[in-house]
């Protein structure tokens, strides 16, 4: 039988190629060549893992230590150039799964920040950074509004996933698994909630110019 | 009393405050909700700080290695989303606090690297990029034209900043405090100087389209 | 003599030259001011470099350890922003120049990134950063399109040189001088016929909406 480490290696696997598709599938957007798919599915997929490695300043970023990621973000591009009619059209589903991947890497950057020791609030600040990052490059690099600006309980779910786990794992000692599998599910089912009832934070009133 | 080290930490959290605010104001101004206010606040004001730390690779960027960094930036986006009319009503005494910020963070930029033993030139760009890159990120992030790149002695103040820092006290040997103090006041003056009588760099003539 | 150190040694040196120059041009078309000139300049002639050298997690980044690529960039700032006129003259000459950088910073990524024994791919993908993301970052600083993502042979030619440096030094274990002569020879060629006959990569049809 899978061990859970293995069962969580191989979600977070399938998280990086749904994020990268969808950075392919911008790419396929704009009919870019193929080198550009990989660098769209690639910045998307690893983008805001790199950036946690980067702050936390980890002995290797984490595709450099596996390159599996690697090789993970440029098949999605390769299948994402040959077969974007037929992503599009099981879009529904990749949202959903990238839901998912939200909630997972959300919980994964807090506990890989919180296993350096480092201060809570910037452990859940990791685990909002890390599946949030790689689409504001992507939109970056596109010359795009950032997609992440839309009020639409995106970032929340990160900070619910990072939050939920800390107070979780780190305040009531839950054992490691099921402080994952609850705080994961807590980010999955509010992301759920606002795709199905179209939930937004409030945005300003304006009282710079009322 | 406060030691001269209480005393800079005091003024660099409160020149990371105004940064920040700055960076809220520009969130209020897109009319984002609270959690992009969180975004703009943390980028502009401890960005050019984190760019530093990571091109210095030094052991911890410093807001992992001292959270109250991010407390602050987190407290000035949530001040600037409920009293932003305050905020915008002040808007002038906030430039001249950012034009200390500006003075500051150039000089401490300085001698952080200087700290580190590398080349003065590199001390000083560093003493650049560290109260300049959170405006440059916040921009890109917004799709705005950079104001950085308007003529109006913003970068000027900060090379005097931190070249004057290199020259007290790399070259001239003066002590710690006087240098950091009168470096701090010469970049702070000509700041205050471009402010009040509206100096700018002169633009390139055009040669290439004459 | 020149060893073959110093000679590569001084090439790279003029390939961040020519780079920082293009940098430097595009802030001559904005008319920008002399500080941001050297900006663009930097950020062009390194950045590719910088980005490569974080993302391995180097001990020191390489113009923090040799600061005369610091001043090339600085230099070649100044010299663009007086002598923009001549530079526009001569750039055709400047095109084949940045073709010869490109061939060898992306032979001299994989080969820095190989030496602290990443993954394969992961140093070919060093070495595809390496020439690309200095001119990735000033489109963005400009806010530009991205000139890279042209499917002009571009990128193409620097998988070409960190491809092949990789098969002749990784593979058959070739010399690393005849190694690093071979594939830069081949990148220099491959980007030097795409601009004589206007090679380009095939874009995406169009199958999202047909």
């Amino acid at each position: 039988m899978l061990s859970f480490e293995s069962v969580l290696y191989i979600a977070g696997m399938v998280g990086v190629a749904v994020f990268a598709i969808s950075g392919a599938l911008a790419a396929a957007e704009e009919k870019l060549d193929i080198l550009s798919f990989v660098l769209f599915a690639t910045v998307t997929g690893i983008g805001g893992g790199t950036v946690r490695d980067l702050f936390l300043n980890v002995p290797q970023v984490f595709w450099v230590a596996d390159p599996f990621y690697l090789y993970t973000t440029i098949a999605a591009a390769v299948i994402t150039y040959f077969f974007s009619h037929l992503l599009v059209s099981i879009s529904r589903s990749l949202l959903w799964m990238d839901a998912a991947g939200l909630a997972l890497f959300s919980v994964l950057g807090t506990a890989k920040a919180m296993a350096m020791n480092v201060d809570p609030v910037v452990a859940i600040a990791m685990g909002m950074i890390t599946p949030t990052f790689g689409s504001i490059v992507r939109d970056i690099l596109l010359g795009h509004k950032l997609v992440l600006l839309e009020p639409e309980i995106y970032v929340t779910a990160a900070l619910l996933g990072g939050g939920g786990y800390f107070i979780l794992r780190g305040v009531l000692a839950i054992d490691e698994v099921t402080a994952i599998l609850l705080a994961v599910a807590a980010a999955f089912m509010l992301r759920a909630a606002a795709m199905i009832w179209d939930l937004r934070l409030p945005k300003l009133k304006d009282p710079i110019n009322p």
